[in-house]
C-alpha cells in the first residue's frame, strides 16, 4: 500500500511540474522548439530542424556565489510575441536586415526562495537563439556568477570543426574530427605564444558541425557585453555540451547586477550550407541597435602598411640594441619616416585610404613575455619617427594614417594612456586605430576572455566612438556582433590570420574556407590577405615559410573574407611586379548591398557574390582547399538586361599552391545574369570577379 | 680517516664564509651595527644603541618565484661611505632636512647560480635603516617576488603600540600591550567596513616599542614605491618579526626587474620619546629628491568643506531615493549649490583657502558593499550642484574649491575617468584633489596596501603633477615619504581620522598622542580636527556619539598633527558660536620653518612648539590622554630679546572631555624666551597658544 501511494505522489508532482509545456515554432515552421520544467523543475529545451531532433532536452540555469538558479523553478508567467522588423547596418554585408522571429518568454519563479528568473528564446528561420534575464526583484541585485549551466544536447557524433578552448587565444589552426574524437591536447600550438586551456576537452564557439545526413549546426553567441565569451566543454561519450566561461581573478566568472541580461546562445542549423554562412545576419539581429548617432564618420578603409617587413624578417618594430639609457638605433627598424613616406606614396598613387605603421613608438626592445605592465606609452615616437612630418606628408597626399597601439595586453596601462593616446590621433588626425594584445593579461589573474577584458574592449570601443575614431582590435576576444550597437568597430582579428604564413607552418589551404562559417559569423576579420610573394624566400632568404596559397586565391579572400577594413598586405615592392593583378584590390569594395553565397562547403570551397554599396558593380570571390575544383557559376545575381564587363582574376593553367602559386591570368570578358561561367580553381587556388556595367 | 677529512671540509667553508663581518657605527657613535653571512652564507645584522643590544642577529633575504635570494651567499664586495647633505622639503615641519649616515654595501654573489643580491646599509644617529638591491645581472632580470624575508630579532617582550595587520584598512584603534599578547582577533572592529587580516600576530607599521628601561623603538620603512606596503608578523614567543606583505591577484608579492632597489626598512631607537617624533625627518632623508621642477603652484590649504553634516547624518552624499531611472530628490542632499555659496561666504570672510564638497557627483545612491566597478563618473554633478555658478562664486569671493573624487576602491574605473576628471579640475580652477578607496579593491584580488595600489596611488599622485594639482589621498596605503618626491601629495588618511568619533565608539583620548609617533612620522595627514560641538547630539539630536577630547584640545591637534592641508572640520553655525576660539584655526600656520617637540611620552601626552615659515610667529600645542595633566614649559625656543604676545586658548577650570568638555579660557599674556609657562590640561584636554613678536 505504502509504495503504491509514493508511487501515485511522485506521479502527481511530476504531473504538476511536467504540467507546463510549450511548443513554439519559427516563423516558417521548420524549427520547432520545445521548453518543460523537469520533474525537479530545471528549465529544458529541445530543437527541431524539419520535424527532426537536432537537440534534445537540454537544462539551463544559472549558479550564483549564493544561489543556484537552475532548479525548484515552477511558471510564473509566460508569452509568445512575433518580431518581425527591418534595419540597416552602417557597414555591412547588406543594405538592410531582416529581423522575423517568434519571441517566447518564459519568467521563472522558485518558490522557496523566491527568486526570479526570466529564460527568452527567439525561433528564428536560421535557429533559435535564447538568453537568461535576471529581473529587478527584492531578493536579488547584485550577484557573483559561479557558473552558467546552459547545455546543448546533440544527438550523434557529429563531424566537427574545432578549434581548442582557450582563454588567450583563437589563433588556431581548424581541427576536423568527430565530436567523440575533440581532445583539446591535441591541438597545442607551437607558434600561439600564449596558450590557456581550461580543460581537455573542450572548445570555442562558434562551433561548427555537420551531421550524417548532412545538417550543418553551428553554436555560437550573440551581443556578448559586461560578460565572458563562451566556449564549451564536451562530453565526448554523450555529446552534451555546456557553457564554459573564462575565470576571473577571484576565480568566479562575472560581477552583475540586476535588470540582467545575459548574451544570447545561439543553435543555428541548414541542410544547406550557406546558411551557415547567413546565419552572422542573426548574431546581428541579436544585438543592440546603433548608439553612435551620428555615424557619418565611420567609413571603410583599404590600406598598406609597415608591416609585413615586420613578419618577413626584413626590419623590426624596435629600434635599439638595448632600452638602457640612450637609444642605440641598429639601423633594422621599419617604422622609419622615409619608409613611411614611401608607404605614402604608394597609397596615394594607388587610391588606398589609409597606412598603417606598427612599431613607431618607444618600448620594443623589451616588450614581450615578461608580464611587464609599464611597455609601451602610445605617444612617445622614436627618434626616427617624424609624427608632424609624416601628418603634414600624408595630409598633402591625402591619405589618412592608422595609428597603431600594441598595448602587450597590459589593459590596465592603456587604459591610463588611452585619452593621451586619443589625443595624439586627433592632433594628427588618424581616424583609425589598430590595437593589439600579444601576452598574458594584466591586470593579472584575468584572460583575454573574461569579463574584465570584455569590459576592456568595449571601453576602448566607446572611448574611440566619443572621440569619432574607428577600431580594429587584435589578439582581442572574438566579436559576437557588438559592432552593430558600436560601428566604429570595424574588424577584428580574433583569428589565425595570414600572419601565421610568415613564421609557423602557416594557415592551411582549408582555412580560410572554415573562417566564414565560424569566427566571422560574429563579426568582419582583419585577415590581412593580399601576399604576392608567396614564397617569402624570396623577399627574405633566411625565411623558408610560405603562404599557402595561389596567389589568385589571395585576391578572391578580398571578398569572401568580409571586412569593411581590408589591407593590401604584401610590401609595394611586390605589387610593383604584379600590378596587374593589383588592380584588383585597387577595385575591390568593402561595404555592400548585397551578398549572396554562391556555394559553400566548410572546409572545402565557398564562392560569394557581392553588390558594392550605392554602385552597380559587383564583385566575386571563389577558393577551394587542398583540392582542385571545377565549377560552373550562374550570374542570375546581376541585373537582368544589362551587358557587365567582367574582369576575372583565375589561377594559371599550371598554378598549384605548392608548385607555382604565382601563375595567374587575366581575362576581360562580357557577360549578362544569363551567363553560366566556368570557374577552375587549383589546389588552394581561386578566383576573383569584378562586373562593371557597359551598357 | 673519511669522517675527519669531512668535518675539516666543514669547518674551512665555515671559517670561510664566517670569516667576514663587518661592524659600522652612526655619526655620534650612539649606533653600532654588526654586519655577517651566517654559516649557511645567509646575511644577517644586529644593532646596538647606546652599547646595548637592541636588535639581535636577524637575517635578510628575498624569495622570488624561481630563486631563493636568502642564503649560500659569499661576498662578492663590500665599501663603507659617509653621506652628509642638507636638502629643503617644499612644505613641511623644517626649513631644510639634514642628512648624515655612514653607509655599507655589501654585495653578495650566489656562487652556484651567479645571482647577485646587494643590501645597503644606512646608519643614522635615529637608528637603522637597509634595503635590497637586485642590480642589473646576466642571470635575472625580471622576476616575481614572492616573499620578502627580512627579520628584526627584538631582544625582548616591548610593550607595543600597535594596529593589526589589515591589507585593506589602518583605521585601527591603537592597542597597547607587551608583544607577546598581540593578537588581531581581539582588534576586529565593527566600525571599519572592510578588514583583510592576514593573520592573527601580525601588525602594521610603523610599530612603536618601549622597553623594560626605557628604550623606544620605532620599525618602519621608507620610500615604497612600486612595492607592497609592509606588515610585520610577529613570533609572540622569540619576539622575531618579520616583514609581510599584501599579496597580489595571483598570490605573489610584486613583479620587479632589476635594477631593483627595495623601499628601506629603518629601526629607529632613542632613550627619548622625542626622537621617535623626529625619526619622520630619516624616513624623509631616504626618499628620492623632488621630481617635480617648478613647485610654485603647491601650497598649504586651510579649508573647510560639506562634509561633517554627513558624518553628523544631518546631511546625506546622495541626492534621490533610488538609482534607477530619473533621479528623485530626498531633500537631504548636502552638496547643493546654495549650501555651497554658504561656505565659501564662511570660508571668504575666515580667510580660508578652500572649500570641499562631497556628494556633488552622481552615483552615491547605490555605491557602497557592492564591489561595483562603475559607481562613479567624477564628471557629472547632481543636478542640484551648479558646478559653473560655484566656480564663478567662488571665484569671485577669492576662494579656491577642492574637488572630490570618491572611488569606491575601483581604481581601475578612476584610472579610466581621470583625465576626464582632472579636466574638469582644471576648467572650474579646482587646485587640490581628496580622494577616497571605501570598499574592496577593483582590479579584484587586489588589496589596498599590495603593489597593485600603491603603484595605482602613485599614478594619480604623477598625473595630477602634470596638471598641477594637489592630492589628499583617503583610504589610500599610509605615507612612507613619498611625499618628498612629490610634494604635490599634500597629505593623506591612512588611518583612524577625527570622523571615526561621528558614528562608532571612536578616538581614545590617547589617540592623537600616538599617531605623531606613527602614522604620522610617514606623512601628513588629513585628520580633520576642529570640531567645536563636541556632544554631536546638539547639532543631530539622533547621533549619540561625541568627541573624545575637549574643545581646546581640539585646537592643539592643529600643531601637534602637521599637515600642510588643515580642515576645520565643524560646521559654519557652530564656529559662529565660540570665534574667539575659532580665532586660533584662522591664526595657525600650515607650513614651518622650525619644529621642537618639547614634551612626549607615546599614549600620554605631547607639546610641540613650531616656527611658522618665513614669519617670527610661533605656535605651540600640547595635548594629555585620558588623565589631566599640568606641565611647565621654557619657552627657550622662542627668539632671544624679544617679546612675544602670547594668546593662549587652554581648557576652562572646569573643563573635562567627557562632563564639560567646551568649557575654554583664552587668555593673551606677554612673554619672552625666559618665560615659564605653566599649561594645565583636563582630561583628554590641550593648549593651544600662537606667540606674536610684539617689540
Amino acid at each position: 500500500m505504502v509504495k503504491i501511494f509514493s508511487q501515485i505522489l511522485v506521479f502527481f508532482i511530476a504531473t504538476f511540474q511536467l504540467a507546463f509545456s510549450q511548443s513554439f515554432y519559427s516563423p516558417n515552421k521548420s524549427f520547432e522548439c520545445h521548453f518543460k520544467l523537469t520533474e525537479k523543475g530545471e528549465p529544458a529545451y529541445k530543437l527541431l530542424y524539419k520535424n527532426q531532433e537536432i537537440l534534445s532536452w537540454s537544462t539551463l540555469g544559472l549558479k550564483t556565489k549564493a544561489h543556484q538558479l537552475s532548479q525548484n523553478f515552477e511558471i510564473y508567467s509566460h508569452s509568445l510575441t512575433g518580431i518581425d522588423d527591418v534595419w540597416q547596418p552602417v557597414l555591412g554585408e547588406y543594405k538592410s536586415i531582416e529581423n522575423q522571429a517568434n519571441e517566447f518568454t518564459v519568467a521563472l519563479l522558485q518558490k522557496e526562495t523566491q527568486l526570479r528568473l526570466n529564460i527568452i528564446f527567439r525561433l528564428y528561420d536560421s535557429g533559435l537563439a535564447f538568453r537568461y534575464e535576471v529581473p529587478t526583484q527584492e531578493k536579488l541585485h547584485y550577484f557573483e556568477l559561479t557558473d552558467e549551466l546552459s547545455s546543448f544536447q546533440l544527438t550523434a557524433d557529429h563531424h566537427t570543426f574545432w578549434i581548442p578552448a582557450d582563454f588567450d587565444s583563437q589563433e588556431h589552426v581548424y581541427n576536423e574530427t568527430l565530436m567523440s574524437k575533440i581532445d583539446s591536447k591535441l591541438a597545442k600550438d607551437s607558434n600561439i605564444g600564449l596558450q590557456t586551456f581550461p580543460n581537455q576537452n573542450s572548445v570555442q564557439s562558434p562551433l561548427l558541425m555537420k551531421s550524417k545526413d548532412k545538417i550543418y549546426m553551428q553554436i555560437f553567441e550573440a551581443a556578448v557585453d559586461n560578460y565572458p565569451v563562451m566556449h564549451l566543454a564536451v562530453d565526448t561519450s554523450t555529446f552534451n555540451l555546456t557553457s564554459l566561461l573564462a575565470t576571473n581573478a577571484v576565480g568566479s566568472k562575472a560581477f552583475l547586477r540586476t535588470a540582467f541580461k545575459s548574451p544570447w546562445r545561439t543553435i543555428s542549423a541548414s541542410d544547406d550550407a550557406k546558411d551557415m554562412y547567413y546565419a552572422a545576419k542573426t548574431i546581428l539581429n541579436l544585438n543592440e541597435p546603433c548608439e553612435i548617432k551620428d555615424t557619418s564618420w565611420i567609413k571603410p578603409m583599404k590600406y598598406i602598411g609597415i608591416w609585413w617587413e615586420m613578419h618577413l624578417g626584413t626590419a623590426s618594430w624596435d629600434y635599439a640594441l638595448t632600452q638602457s639609457g640612450q637609444l642605440q638605433p641598429h639601423g633594422r627598424h621599419g617604422a622609419t619616416t622615409e619608409n613611411t613616406k614611401r608607404y605614402i606614396d604608394f597609397a596615394a598613387k594607388h587610391g588606398f585610404d589609409g597606412v598603417l605603421v606598427e612599431g613607431w613608438n618607444v618600448g620594443w626592445e623589451d616588450w614581450y613575455g615578461k608580464w611587464k605592465e609599464d611597455v609601451f606609452d602610445f605617444v612617445t615616437p622614436y627618434p626616427d619617427f617624424d609624427l608632424k612630418a609624416i601628418h603634414q606628408y600624408a595630409k598633402a597626399k591625402g591619405v589618412k594614417m592608422i595609428m597603431h597601439h600594441e598595448t602587450s595586453a597590459a589593459a590596465s596601462n592603456y587604459e591610463r594612456w588611452l585619452d593621451r593616446a586619443m589625443n595624439v590621433m586627433k592632433h594628427y588626425d588618424y581616424p583609425a586605430v589598430k590595437t593589439g594584445y600579444v601576452g598574458r593579461i594584466i591586470p593579472r589573474g584575468e584572460y583575454h576572455d573574461g569579463q574584465t577584458m570584455v569590459n576592456h574592449f568595449h571601453h576602448v570601443l566607446k572611448r574611440m566612438a566619443d572621440n569619432q575614431l574607428m577600431v580594429n582590435s587584435h589578439e582581442s576576444s572574438r566579436p559576437t556582433g557588438f559592432q552593430r550597437t558600436y560601428p566604429n568597430f570595424i574588424a577584428s582579428e580574433a583569428a589565425r590570420g595570414n600572419e601565421f604564413n610568415a613564421w609557423s607552418s602557416g594557415n592551411p589551404p582549408s582555412h580560410e574556407t572554415i573562417l566564414p562559417f565560424t569566427r566571422l559569423v560574429g563579426g568582419a576579420m582583419d585577415y590581412t590577405p593580399g601576399i604576392f610573394e608567396i614564397e617569402l624566400e624570396k623577399a627574405n632568404p633566411s625565411n623558408k615559410n610560405r603562404i599557402h596559397t595561389t596567389l589568385a586565391k589571395q585576391l578572391a579572400l578580398y571578398v569572401v573574407l568580409y571586412s569593411p577594413l581590408q589591407m593590401a598586405a604584401d610590401l609595394p615592392q611586390h605589387y610593383d611586379k604584379y600590378l596587374d593583378a593589383f588592380q584588383f584590390i585597387k577595385d575591390v569594395a568593402l561595404d555592400w548591398d548585397e551578398t549572396i553565397v554562391l556555394e559553400a562547403e566548410p572546409g572545402d570551397y565557398l564562392t560569394i557574390a557581392r553588390k558594392e554599396k550605392q554602385s552597380e558593380k559587383w564583385f566575386l570571390g571563389a577558393i577551394t582547399d587542398e583540392n582542385k575544383r571545377e565549377a560552373n557559376i550562374k550570374l542570375s545575381f546581376l541585373q537582368p538586361n544589362k551587358k557587365y564587363q567582367a574582369i576575372i582574376y583565375q589561377d594559371g593553367q599550371t598554378a598549384d599552391y605548392i608548385n607555382n602559386p604565382k601563375a595567374y591570368e587575366i581575362k576581360t570578358i562580357v557577360v549578362n545574369n544569363q551567363t553560366t561561367l566556368p570557374l577552375k580553381l587549383a589546389r588552394s587556388g581561386g578566383v576573383a570577379i569584378s562586373f562593371k556595367v557597359i551598357d
